[in-house]
């Protein structure tokens, strides 16, 4: 919350209502007060600032023209939703955004009613808003119902179904598509281009505005008159442009495109064409990161830029000069231009993520062997598969979250054929602040019943390497590798590329008694956890020091059955760790093999329950869910307890 | 293999290299020939007639044109294959189309180097053939690839994104979009209308087809002269009908729409486009069923029509008059349409599958409440979560497979926000002929780690009815009912709708020693094994006699754990039967519990292996994984001699 002297508005709007209060020459300043809150806020506690400040004189116009909450706004993905929050009851609160039990980093129902649908992933608005309206029609209420997208979420075929079935299925939606030709990098894809084209067919767009803003000022219309007048400039448009678009095609009503920062006119626009029947789309265009300079030169930098210094501009880094680990996405990049050197046959595939995943790296230095697809997770498999199918050797890189998108793919499209191909699943496991949509938690569950499939997790940056090497190697099949977000714990962590046979894991500690499997970076902890628990046991008992064994698997699939048969022969306890839900994970798999031959030892199965967890930081996070050193140990410390 | 005799050409070709061999003039009676050997070995052999039918002359003028299996022809659903499988080396072999061990149902490529993609999931075709164009280009290959995609995939969201990206990679692909306005039902959805639209512009389409065939006829076209007559018409066509289409707005070459069903016609286009740079696109228009009057007329019948008449076209139905249990998925469609009537607010969605899912019967009766959007899953799901969140309850019945598709739409617009829905999966489990891709094996596995979803299964159709109606009822939150392709086992099955209390199974019959925990129809299967087994017994050891327990636990989530515990206490072998992948199904879920409660208890899972599936009919698959009663009974004849 900014220094609320500095406002004459802001502090006075609690919700949409008291907005609509205003008259629609006050909203300018409304925007400028909220732009300024958001850039303070976000100065201090950060998160995703240059989607919010794009959307700014759009949210003030949609809830200062829609009845919400009764009327129905669906935002598609939340970034761009802080003005929307701030309006709707939480400004108080707004300094507590993404933290641990503070707002959530993306808009949910469970938090307001204000929040209509879940919107952490891509592309989904038009489909869940359509819902929507349709059920307002079955239930005869005079709703209206208005979907948010922008054009890197138009990449999504999720996107395209929605309006593929807007056009055919009866209701009054609207769709207000936000272009500012970006998704997080640059958006992708024929259909930008098509937009690009709709936009600056100049001749038209000057006779238009000229047009609608002379007869809006002279105060002429109804809304009769509003209708003949849409209805004339589409016609001029068709006859100026001699292209129907591809809207139009579908009969979804098309208007636009229109100057989406100047809150005045779209206000106008909104009220134009609110009680039309029949779908429509509005076509804006605002600028990612408008209003704030700094953010408006770089807008994929300051996507979500961390802490900075709100008048300059100035990022603040903190950096005491020490050598750090590297971010395990680094390791990747640098790994694979490192490997599609050595090997012409690689690719790089990337579903609008080429900074998130670092494939950027590559991607600078071989343009032509990088593809970054746009928002489109089963395209980018597909698409790997056909490259795969014909003798290039793709890197597809998906944050595990999303890769809940393409599941069918990599089973159809890769599986099935045993393609030689490799799925680099970056922010598995828990991702921290982005919360509940985004956790890595659900792949290891997933994937694994897939036949066919490698899927594997490096404890640490030099294994992330060698798996990499390993998995395009001839002959290995469709091969997944999982890692984190954020750094690992490796500084000095370049090492020789090498083979690591496929389905063997390796002891990192001899033991007695109890055995500790990991699977991944959470390996890590399980050392930590197993020092604490040791020493505290030294503690205790000097005359009997306790070893707990500790096995880093590396692979879920296949299983190393020797370290299996070893662990079920010879220890008392097994503990497995990993970094995803329990329920058909790593702990299963161990629980299925020692079933199947037969050993009775018990296991304890450490990762994440069965329930969405929710954002804080990673530390918090794990910690909640007892994935951290102190939550291993406390486990470890109660068996030591039962040893005999 | 129809009779040689009445063959002129297609008994000499028996691969493409062949047809090549013969003039233009010579292929409408090479297309009746093979039409002719289609629809007789279909009459024998069921399998998918009506969309083989309407693209022989299509096959026949890619195998001609091209010089496949060098350049590559994808399929977009391996229905419309069979023509394509019959020229290429497998005519001999047609007849085992689909059977055990026999030639697969769609193309994959470990049956032949012409079937270059799998192909049994809708909508991949664009990707994976880009895949493929971009692989020639980097391996600087003059290699061709055609992607065939039919306008009821084309409503797929990765088609979508395909094209998309086709659009702005470079490449020189073609996609032949084969419009038929049909899908197995009808093609929906406003990309449906918007090529109609291109379609049915007649000024534009007489004069494009006059001028063209003038110019061909006199054979004054060069290559050169090609791509200016191509320019010249496109621009003719924009002049005349004022629109550029969403193709070419994409910077795709769009040529059509043509007659597909004419192969000179169709080896003239091709050849005339086949060299040209850049992505392009051609639009033709079929028949389903053409060539063969029935079909013709009725084409949803005719998508898969069973064993017929070849000569009258009368459909041959084995009925001995006796009454016989109904099909799962007509129990769906008649008690949904039953529950809709007292439920006002009951809405049923549908993904391009009404008939095969039998919700034609409600959409028959309430029309305005039924939502059929195509080949569309990820929409069906999340445009049913929409519903949802506004009061709707909606019942979306999707096949288990094809579920694979909106894996990310259950988990973000569905389980994250615990909406009221149902959602139903037909198909689950074993499918039989339609094979690998079709199997329903993955649902269990894949949908249990999900937070807040109830998973549910019937052991007969009384207990889907129930299960349905239990569903429906106030705040059950996110409802799975998984059931299988085919016929169940109750003849007399409307029972009354009652409540089934959310995780709770029930036992079937008292035990000792040994317990059977079967979820779903194959509890049936269970309980045939059970007497078996205790039939055999009896007859070795009449004085003690054997009972086995068997316990239908209807719910994979939550599981019942008055049963779990009770069968953990009181047994000394567990037998887990499930229609799926035991990798994280039922069986792992038993372990995880007796696991995390101390249970030393030996569990014998039974499911489907860690392999794809093969086709055949349901009872022989079924037999080789040892889920039909004799695998069982093995299972449980051995644990018997393990007893004390």
């Amino acid at each position: 919350m900014g220094d609320n002297t500095q406002y004459k508005y802001l502090t006075k709007l609690d919700y949409p209502a008291d907005l609509r209060q205003l008259k629609v020459k006050e909203l300018p300043a409304v925007c400028d007060e909220l732009r300024r809150d958001i850039i303070e806020e976000l100065a201090m506690n950060p998160g995703h600032l240059a989607s919010s400040l794009g959307v700014v004189e759009l949210t003030v116009a949609l809830h200062y023209v829609f009845n919400t909450p009764y009327d129905r706004i669906v935002w598609d993905v939340g970034h761009q939703a802080y003005g929307h929050k701030i309006l709707t009851g939480r400004r108080d609160r707004f300094c507590t955004n993404r933290k641990l039990n503070g707002l959530k980093p993306f808009p949910h129902p469970d938090e307001s009613e204000y929040d209509t649908f879940c919107c952490g992933h891509a592309s989904n608005s038009v489909s869940a808003a359509l819902g929507m309206a349709v059920a307002a029609r079955l239930n005869k209420e005079d709703r209206k119902v208005v979907a948010v997208i922008g054009d890197g979420a138009m990449s999504g075929g999720l996107a395209f179904e929605g309006i593929n079935n807007t056009a055919t299925t009866p209701n009054d939606m609207l769709i207000v598509l936000n272009d500012n030709d970006m998704s997080i990098d640059h958006s992708v894809g024929g259909m930008r281009k098509y937009l690009l084209q709709l936009t600056t067919n100049s001749t038209y767009n000057r006779i238009r505005y000229r047009l609608s803003r002379k007869l809006f000022n002279w105060g002429i219309l109804t809304e009769k008159r509003r209708k003949g007048l849409i209805r004339f400039t589409n016609s001029l448009k068709s006859v100026l442009t001699r292209q129907k678009n591809i809207f139009e095609g579908m009969d979804i009503r098309y208007f636009g495109p229109a100057e989406g920062n100047d809150v005045v006119e779209l206000v106008r626009i909104l009220q134009a064409i609110k009680e039309m029947k029949g779908p429509k789309l509005l076509h804006i265009h605002t600028t990612k990161g408008y209003g704030y300079a700094p953010a408006e030169e770089d807008a994929t930098i300051w996507h979500a830029p961390g802490k900075f210094d709100p008048d300059t501009g100035e990022r603040i880094v903190n950096h005491d000069g020490k050598p750090r680990p590297p971010k395990f996405q680094d390791v990747f990049g640098t790994t694979l231009l490192e490997l599609a050197q050595q090997n012409p046959k690689i690719v790089g595939i990337t579903p609008a993520m080429p900074t998130g995943c670092s494939m950027n790296i590559m991607m600078n230095a071989m343009p032509d062997r990088v593809f970054d697809v746009g928002i489109a997770e089963g395209h980018a498999v597909t698409f790997s598969g056909g490259l795969a199918k014909d003798g290039m050797m793709p890197f597809c890189n998906i944050y595990s979250s999303f890769m809940q998108r393409a599941y069918d793919n990599i089973i159809h499209d890769a599986a099935t054929m045993r393609l030689n191909m490799v799925l680099c699943l970056d922010r598995a496991g828990l991702v921290g602040e982005d919360g509940s949509t985004h956790h890595g938690a659900f792949d290891l569950a997933f994937l694994r019943p897939i036949p066919n499939l490698t899927i594997a997790s490096p404890l640490n940056e030099p294994e992330l390497r060698r798996l990499m090497y390993t998995a395009q190697l001839p002959n290995k099949g469709t091969f997944v590798i999982r890692y984190p977000r954020g750094c690992g714990n490796t500084v000095d962590w370049r090492c020789e590329l090498e083979e690591i046979p496929v389905g063997k894991g390796r002891k990192l500690k001899d033991g007695k008694g109890i055995a500790v499997l990991s699977l991944g970076p959470l390996g890590v902890e399980a050392e930590k956890a197993i020092s604490i628990t040791e020493l505290k046991w030294l503690n205790a008992h000097a005359a009997q020091p306790l070893h707990i064994a500790h096995y880093d698997m590396r692979f879920l699939k296949p299983l190393d059955e020797d370290i299996l048969h070893e662990v079920g022969q010879n220890f008392q306890q097994v503990v497995t760790v990993e970094d995803g839900v329990i329920a058909g994970g790593l702990g299963s798999a161990v629980l299925e093999f020692f079933s199947d031959h037969g050993y009775q030892v018990p296991v304890h199965r450490i990762g994440l329950p069965d329930h969405f967890v929710m954002h804080g930081t990673v530390a918090q996070l794990r910690h909640q869910c007892g994935t951290d050193a102190e939550g291993i140990a406390e486990v470890l410390d109660k068996l030591t307890n039962e040893l005999k």
